[in-house]
């Protein structure tokens, strides 16, 4: 739970002590809080040929409120931002006295077609990085590759993967890269996601690519909202919230203007109801495991309803799996994975997940990249991420968006019982240097729940802060 | 070039002084050598309900000649192998003189439909990987998640992959586990990617997902070929075929059978025509950069046509962003991805390449994750992802695949100039605890070049002893 090397290397004298021995300081994250303002500071923008996005730059640049200046290879931004009523300048590469004075770097690739067009990629990162200052943000927007018209212009977008991630894992000092794909038609849909990935909330959210997705002809249009309560009036069932990092979810869900209803094993009710009584939410002690819990929790969401469900509920049993039971193996699976399949599929049959609603599940970094003792662990959250691919075009005309959250090295009580070297390890093996905290995975789920996310669904995004591990 | 610590731990003093400070100790790992039997040793068939790809594994088994016996969750098996003349038995988990007595284990997850009916999965592999011996090989074959036809049954396929990735990481000693997916159609298409998984010649390829798609209707049918020659009256195009990866590249194609054209920039011509005097080859000395090459190339090709294309030239100019100036970037791009696009567009364009032929781009794990200091070069390397990913649709009327491998840490002359630590931390952390070698990654295009591999286009597969590291 507490990361004592990063408070000590943070403290005066641990400072001086790691800078004369050369240690790793890993910076202290700036995370989201209700009393600080959550944007703020200048923001560069630059771009390759023929941006597309820079309208919908100028309309996020607004709603949030920063000023903005314009590199050399974006000189359509100053006009464009006049025009919106918006401060703006230009960035001065010579000007040494920029130097940590950035907030944020995004990046307009959305026009380039070639790969013999990718170099302001390069010129504006290569110019701005140094300006760019703590726990600053950089972000890349394209096209989706897979939506190219030409080979070439799928090449040339797909690269800007290899050139995100590189970019994250060098910035250091608590700096986030990311990418987001906007497909044409979807300009409308990407601000929510923006404003993620350029605030506090996204602190151990790195090196990671979203895709933003146009409405089908014909489809509802995004329900309104006010940005500083976007799920008021909006009803979230949240499994596994007695403690951790289900807590977490349902404070931070709770935060943002929802009706909280919280499951957890019988066991736990105690903890579950003291949680629900904080964030005035809703207790339901049920085993999700049991045969007869989907009908259960359907039966007592019938009335009301729902918006958002998130699957956080899970348990490990490691051993190598010629040691492993049978009972380990099945007993993970279906807590882990089948039980989610059987309490959406209660949900969705009734009809008790409303149109427009959020699902997302929790996967995990052994999902994706396997882990030594965890078969069965990561069977089960590589089929949460089969879940959400599956679901999701299922989904899609009700308007339903599913997607997962896969946590890399988070600080829980769970992480605090690992053996010092290897917890040690996995804390540092990340852009960070440091482990994430339970609210970092909270926040990622927060955004896919907003009511501003239609555009986000069958994705994947890790909460890792860039973790070395994948596949 | 040389792993001294490999070397010396694997010898009499080294393996018991490893032993007493509990070091780890990597296998010596058995490579492919024409004058050794590829195949041999027992193999052990398991199977989830209904089973569909015994027929398949039957032919294999039939073709490479090799011994199997069935765990009791593949009845079908016994009878089936009798049908075909093969030799089998039942394989004893209560045997414990069975250690170290088979060579491969498979697995069928073909027929699983829900994931509560992952368990003989685990039930298999629980019961034989101890009687796995060194080197051994661990395959799941199943079906593609996304040509499934329920939610239900694409979570299970795809939660495959977690199991897979989980079982190469703790097997060790050597042992690789791949996972094929194989497509409702595409099981005549599988042979020469399951001979190529469970022989010597994948020695350093762990953890890897590939799928097998079957042949669109009135697609002309796979050239026959004889396994000991595929490649024979093939015409190879390799680039950067002087040295290290690209010569071993050259010499497996031509060992078996193809015609290698080796192309490198004239200033390496001596070295290029003494690889290629010995493949009896041809040797092409231009610079791929240049404007005239694509056209040059086409001309010195035209009268003969090619069948395989191997894009393995490619450079490093590794700075942090900051510091790189846009030459280092521009070239980095322009020889590793763009060249790469005008001279297959130029080939293609003039029919060079013929109905029937291979591409094969080299990526690497930094085009996938990302890397510090290499913006660059992984920008390049995620664009040849990209590359491979957008031609496939549009080649596979004229029945050409493309696909590209991804080194991890490979032993070169370039990966022996790194200091000692990082280099140490490179080679160690992956399944095998040790770099590999050249000859690795020339082997699995050589697979992929096989006229047996139609099935397999548009993807990439890692050459990286299952490393760590990745996105």
């Amino acid at each position: 739970m507490n990361d004592s090397y990063l408070n000590f290397v943070n403290s005066p004298f641990g400072a001086r002590l790691a800078r004369s021995l050369g240690l790793p300081k890993p910076e202290v994250l700036r995370r989201y809080r209700a009393d600080q303002p959550e944007f703020g500071g200048l923001m560069a923008i630059g771009a390759g040929r023929e941006p597309q996005l820079l309208d919908a730059l100028a309309n996020l640049v607004a709603g949030i409120g920063v000023t903005s200046v314009a590199h050399e290879g974006a000189g359509l931004w100053v006009p464009l931002a006049n025009r919106h009523g918006l401060m703006t300048g230009r960035f001065e590469a010579a000007d040494s006295g920029s130097q940590g004075k950035l907030a944020a770097l995004l990046f307009d690739a959305s026009g380039i077609e070639d790969s013999t067009q990718l170099e302001p990629l390069h010129g504006f990162f290569h110019d701005t990085l140094r300006s760019l200052g703590r726990c600053g943000r950089t972000i890349v927007l394209g096209r989706p590759p897979e939506s190219c018209a030409t080979p070439r212009q799928w090449t040339a977008q797909r690269a800007l993967e290899g050139f995100t991630r590189s970019l994250g894992k060098e910035a250091r000092r608590g700096i986030t890269a990311n990418l987001v794909y906007v497909e044409q038609g979807a300009e409308g849909r990407a601000e929510a996601t923006l404003r993620f990935f350029l605030s506090p909330r996204s602190a151990y959210v790195s090196g990671q690519v979203v895709r933003i997705a146009a409405a089908s002809a014909g489809a509802e249009t995004t329900p309104t909202f006010d940005w500083r309560q976007p799920l008021a009036g909006r009803r979230a069932v949240v499994t596994g919230a007695a403690r951790g990092i289900g807590a977490s979810i349902a404070s931070v869900l709770a935060a943002e203007g929802a009706h909280v209803i919280g499951i957890d094993i019988p066991t736990a009710r105690e903890a579950l109801d003291a949680t629900m009584r904080q964030l005035n939410g809703t207790a339901l002690a049920f085993d999700i495991a049991a045969p007869e819990a989907p009908a259960q929790i359907a039966a007592a969401l019938d009335e009301q309803g729902v918006d958002i469900v998130v699957h956080n509920a899970g348990i490990t049993k490691d051993k190598t799996i010629v040691k492993m039971t049978e009972a380990a193996w099945q007993s993970v699976i279906d807590i882990n994975l089948s039980a989610q399949e059987r309490i959406d599929d209660a949900l969705l049959a009734a009809g008790i997940l409303r149109d427009g609603g959020r699902i997302v599940g929790v996967s995990s970094i052994s999902g994706i990249a396997g882990n030594l003792g965890q078969t069965n662990y990561a069977t089960s959250k590589a089929g949460v991420i089969g879940r959400v691919q599956s679901m999701a075009p299922q989904l899609h005309a009700r308007g339903i968006t599913i997607n997962a959250v896969a946590p890399g090295f988070i600080e829980t009580q769970m992480t605090a019982k690992i053996p010092l070297a290897i917890r040690e390890a996995g804390r540092r093996m990340n852009s960070m240097s440091q482990g994430g905290q339970p609210v970092d995975v909270a926040q990622t789920i927060a955004w896919l729940a907003h009511p501003g996310s239609a555009g986000v669904s069958g994705q994947v995004v890790r909460v890792c802060g860039q973790s070395l591990i994948g596949a």
